[in-house]
């Protein structure tokens, strides 16, 4: 009787169609956002019940691989040639994301590929690179074989000078080219005259002061600048102005200590000042020495690696070590610079996505709500659900880079394969668009998606075992 | 009937203390802060309504006092001895705050002024300083008589290099001193060895490359630099690290070109390094050229300068000009350096509160969570209420100064002195806390009151006319 003689209290579970048109009617409801798990697949809803049968060993080996992944301290401690840092073979040319075939290498890696021939020496054009890789004189391998990170096309060669982070934690390296810069540039695919002059300048000059600056400085605490730059409204992949200007003021004192040659000192600080997403690389060689120690746990659902290479998508899991689960990879949804559009963009590319691995980029977008403007996810709304939508696929949070718009609370970190599969939730990745075109570079800039094909593959993998 | 057949619905209006009962008890109740205009004091009540009956043509003079300061467009063009930027005569110290006797000068601002008389060779010994300043040889002046801000003591005498901060918008121009850094620092009445020791070096190698690096820059956009650093947590009084290092960055390049002796370029880039305050200086010599232009629009009840000297508390109104209005000074509440205390510190001092008077400070404190941590105002929300009480005696946004957290609403600009007494609300400062003693230096920070008096004189001032 009191049941009927109330208005009705309505909670409304799954499909939202019931709860809209009631909210359409201002009649109170509750909204339960339930999906049934893996999208309702029965093939992977057993894989998820199977595992779920071994629930506590996976919770134990994550819980073991997101310690190693979040207590990692990078500190930037050299800049030296790729040749001697990473003892990359001669005639060798990394690229970003899981290997790839030439014949399936896109048109701005492949020009990226090319110009790196010619810039070395090993060609004096593209014809005669492009011969050099497909009888294997030229042997391409991807970054992450060798310690390294490679933005977008990701592609570096041996004499290419490569930053040097050392994780005091767990006594991992990771390297990174040193960025660029905006415009025409190798990594977005441009390979003419004035990128290969620019790679000379940092291979000859800028790179060496950059090297000696910081070996006098020995060693640059970059998880404590990362941790303060996320508190500046950088998220370390779109936004890297705080992290930028930090490090500059932290490098400054050893370059100019190190810098004979005046003239070269201000042309590097004016390098410097010229480029916002000059920390990117840094982010990116910092979590490569990050994520290595996560990898290897037994058992372990973790993601400990998402890497695109313009044609393939690849993830690594820890419990699966080094092996590659690869899908074809997404096309970023994002703005693009005047005159271009979705029609000139290259499919996503590049090994960036290492930021989101340890909690930063698209994860941490609450903290950097300029980005969220710029791609086009709206405001500060937009990117606090962002987060707390990466949130629902991760282990935890990470204990040193805090969000303040959260009130202090960490940035989510650690994929769980699991979790992605379960709820369809697949990681969101800032990135720049690149033209399909070879020599054009960047067009645009947005988020994609991982797809969800290589979480499914490597469950299937941990559930086989 | 109807009335009565419901529960009763409140509204509570002024004191809090029905309010908070029924709140106790569950009974909802809407409470409004309302409280007679001016505290109920019937002299200034009267004056309020004098006022008001003008009310048209102050609003008038208030809007184009307003726009004349927040259409500043300071550019930070150079670096150069007072001597020469101010035509600073010999043997004249400036100080902070409102003028002031001898007699009636606080021990730590004593200190500055004797231990920079020695700096100039005027002097032997602080006894022979003192004499100097006594029988009326050395003079004091303020340095808002100047074109100048001072910190805390704010002591600048003609050897000292002052950066030039030139509002190209309105053609006016301000100075401040070089930032000294942290520990025994001159401007927190230290004045040993070491601290004429730094002087020396900031006057004779330090100041000179500033000087050379930024006139080859050709200037450099403080209010862009600005807004940008309030994206990124800074307040620009009580934390400056993003305008800092941003700064840093700018100047870099010009730095080094100058730069021949690549050590003393070192030595200034480590200066930089290792201060996160530096910037402080430039965000009030930026104030300095942006309040003046706002100053002397006749009927304008617009608060154009807040400067304190240890002693009293002073402040300009637009409509009167030059003249002062001062009040005692109060002391500041705020966190103390371990084994100091509220006992061992000095009353307020210094002109940063031009950093407040242009709309940051803790007007933004909103911006600046960390902050308002470091204060024991607590967290985010007690830092949103601080700038949300300052918005209620400003007369307008800051068009240009906008705060994320806020949607991208600009900060509270252009204190109202009429607001100030009718709502009894004074401006908050955030300040560093000097020992009353000599030659110790800071011992905390924390946020200070304006006193009411010096807005009630202002206002009887104006209301006279």
């Amino acid at each position: 009787m009191a049941l009927l003689g109330a208005a009705p209290r309505v909670v409304n579970v799954g499909l939202d169609l019931f709860a809209l048109t009631l909210a359409a009617l201002d009649v109170p409801a509750v909204h339960v956002d339930w999906r049934p798990p893996a999208g309702g697949d029965p093939r992977l809803a057993a894989l998820l019940a199977r595992l779920d049968a071994r629930r506590a060993a996976i919770d134990r080996a994550n819980a073991t691989a997101l310690e190693r992944l979040t207590s990692g301290a990078p500190f930037l401690v050299d800049c030296r040639p790729a040749r001697e840092a990473l003892e990359l073979p001669e005639r060798t040319v990394l690229h970003s994301g899981p290997p790839l075939p030439w014949e399936r290498v896109s048109e701005p890696v492949r020009a990226a590929i090319l110009g790196a021939i010619r810039y070395e020496g090993w060609a004096a054009n593209d014809d005669a690179a492009r011969e050099l890789v497909e009888r294997g004189a030229v042997r391409l391998e991807p970054c992450h074989h060798h310690a390294t990170a490679g933005p977008m096309a990701g592609v570096v060669t041996p004499s290419m000078p490569v930053f040097v982070v050392e994780n005091r934690a767990h006594g991992t390296r990771g390297h990174a080219t040193i960025n660029e810069g905006l415009g025409k540039v190798l990594r977005y695919g441009a390979n003419d005259d004035s990128v290969l002059a620019r790679l000379n300048w940092i291979a000859t000059e800028a790179g060496p002061l950059l090297g000696a600056g910081l070996r006098a400085l020995g060693g640059i605490d970059l998880r404590a600048l990362m941790a303060q730059a996320l508190r500046m409204a950088d998220e370390m992949h779109q936004r890297n102005l705080a992290a930028t200007a930090l490090l500059t003021r932290a490098m400054m004192p050893g370059i100019a200590q190190v810098g004979g040659r005046h003239h070269a000192v201000a042309r590097l600080a004016e390098f410097l000042a010229g480029n916002d997403q000059f920390f990117l690389n840094l982010a990116m060689a910092a979590g490569k020495s990050m994520v290595d120690p996560a990898g290897g746990v037994a058992g372990s659902t973790l993601v400990t690696v998402m890497a695109r290479n313009g044609t393939d998508f690849g993830i690594r899991v820890s419990g699966c070590g080094e092996r590659w689960f690869t899908a074809p990879v997404n096309m970023p949804q994002g703005l693009y610079f005047p005159g271009f559009g979705p029609d000139d963009a290259n499919p996503d590319m590049g090994d960036s996505a290492i930021v989101e691995t340890i909690g930063l980029g698209a994860f941490a977008m609450v903290a950097a709500p300029a980005v969220a403007r710029f791609l086009g996810a709206g405001g500060t709304a937009e990117a606090a659900a962002m987060t707390a939508e990466m949130r629902e696929i991760c282990a935890g949070e990470h204990p040193h880079f805090r969000i303040p718009a959260l009130d202090d609370r960490g940035s989510p970190v650690g994929v769980d394969a699991r979790l992605v599969v379960e709820t369809s939730i697949t990681p969101a990745i800032n990135t720049g668009i690149a033209s399909r075109r070879a020599g054009v570079g960047q067009i645009g800039a947005g988020v994609v998606r991982a797809p969800l094909g290589c979480f499914t593959a490597a469950l299937e993998a941990l559930g086989a075992e």
